[in-house]
């Protein structure tokens, strides 16, 4: 076993540090975030950092840095109030990569790296065309994270759209079988293979494997 | 395609949406949080909330709903201000997953579930001795999300035990080679597979994969 204390941490070179410390920590979301400016110009970024808050209201979270090619994200979320998530596949996923690229704020990821844009009625942030699982989402609270300078969006889903055959009957969706794939630090993407669904688990009950 | 707006999702039956929002956000970061109580007595539980906040210092945030069996590690996290976070492989996920069950405060996870303590000198919070990778945390600070009532904790990494072989010569931890887990909602566990490792993406070049 190799052993990294802080102190080695902190002496590592810089870009080595930034994908150990972003790779060790398990895999993540991989989803694009759509937004529009009030101009009208859509803006893609990939993104890693998303998490679950909430059933009731539904209420997810994720982090943005504010010094990178994120804070055009950022600065549309904050004026149209309004963003999309969208699931990542094998057959995108150089795309969604390539949106990390620092284009010019004027010009639409979707464009560069050639994205479908998909509008709804009545919504404002684009969504991607070819994603499997796509959500509309109002934004709620922004929380500066003042440690590090990293900022927390805070979102209520107002729409969700997915294929019908991956809702399975209790309320799950299974990714797997909706080829959305998953990623471990910044540069790595990886498909995922079901390996079993365990029952709520009891004190004093055995757990079994749920098959819907 | 199937289309829910927040009116069906908040008209849905409670589990089946806990089910369905858990599940529909993409794929987690799925670890053991190990703990203890100025006591001594040992708390073990299992999350998937992990996301990153900074590589210097290394900074990571995790949820916490304080209204269920995930208030011991909060409770613990705060007297003692230190935490482990222990990756799940596919030997004992079934074990992980019966963490969740109601246990009495005093009781220790670790035995009900049949899962090895691991104490490293001078830290007080256990580690999970089966785990592949395993990271020793300081708690820095506990946000109170107000608009519905979870809780943010940040920890910085003080120490990370990982197997050399899965430690790549630019930094990246390859979780496939570890044999760590991902987490797709409440209940469900899978297995990764690589894709692809993709360069730092730039306006002006073409990606290519790279192979180390």
């Amino acid at each position: 076993m190799l052993h990294f204390t802080l102190d080695k941490i902190l002496s590592l070179e810089k870009r080595y540090r930034a994908s150990f410390i972003n790779s060790v920590l398990g895999f993540k979301s991989l989803c694009l975030v759509g937004t529009k400016n009030t101009l009208g110009e859509s803006n893609l970024a990939v993104f890693n950092s998303f998490f679950h808050l909430g059933a009731h209201p539904p209420l997810i979270g994720f982090i943005i840095r504010p010094d990178t090619v994120e804070r055009n994200t950022l600065s549309n979320i904050l004026e149209t109030k309004k963003f999309t998530i969208n699931h990542v596949t094998e057959a995108f996923y150089k795309k969604a990569h390539q949106t990390s690229a620092r284009y010019p704020s004027d010009t639409s990821e979707f464009d560069e790296v050639g994205l479908k844009e998909e509008l709804k009625e009545g919504f404002i942030a684009p969504f991607v065309k070819d994603s499997s699982i796509k959500i509309a989402l109002q934004f709620r609270e922004k929380i500066d994270i003042e440690i590090n300078g990293t900022i927390m969006i805070i979102g209520e889903i107002q729409d969700i759209y997915l294929p019908e055959e991956i809702l399975k009957k209790d309320g799950y969706v299974d990714l797997a079988e909706a080829g959305s794939l998953t990623n471990n630090g910044l540069d790595s993407y990886h498909k995922v293979e079901k390996l079993d669904r365990l029952s709520y688990a009891k004190t004093d009950k055995p757990l079994t494997s749920i098959e819907l």
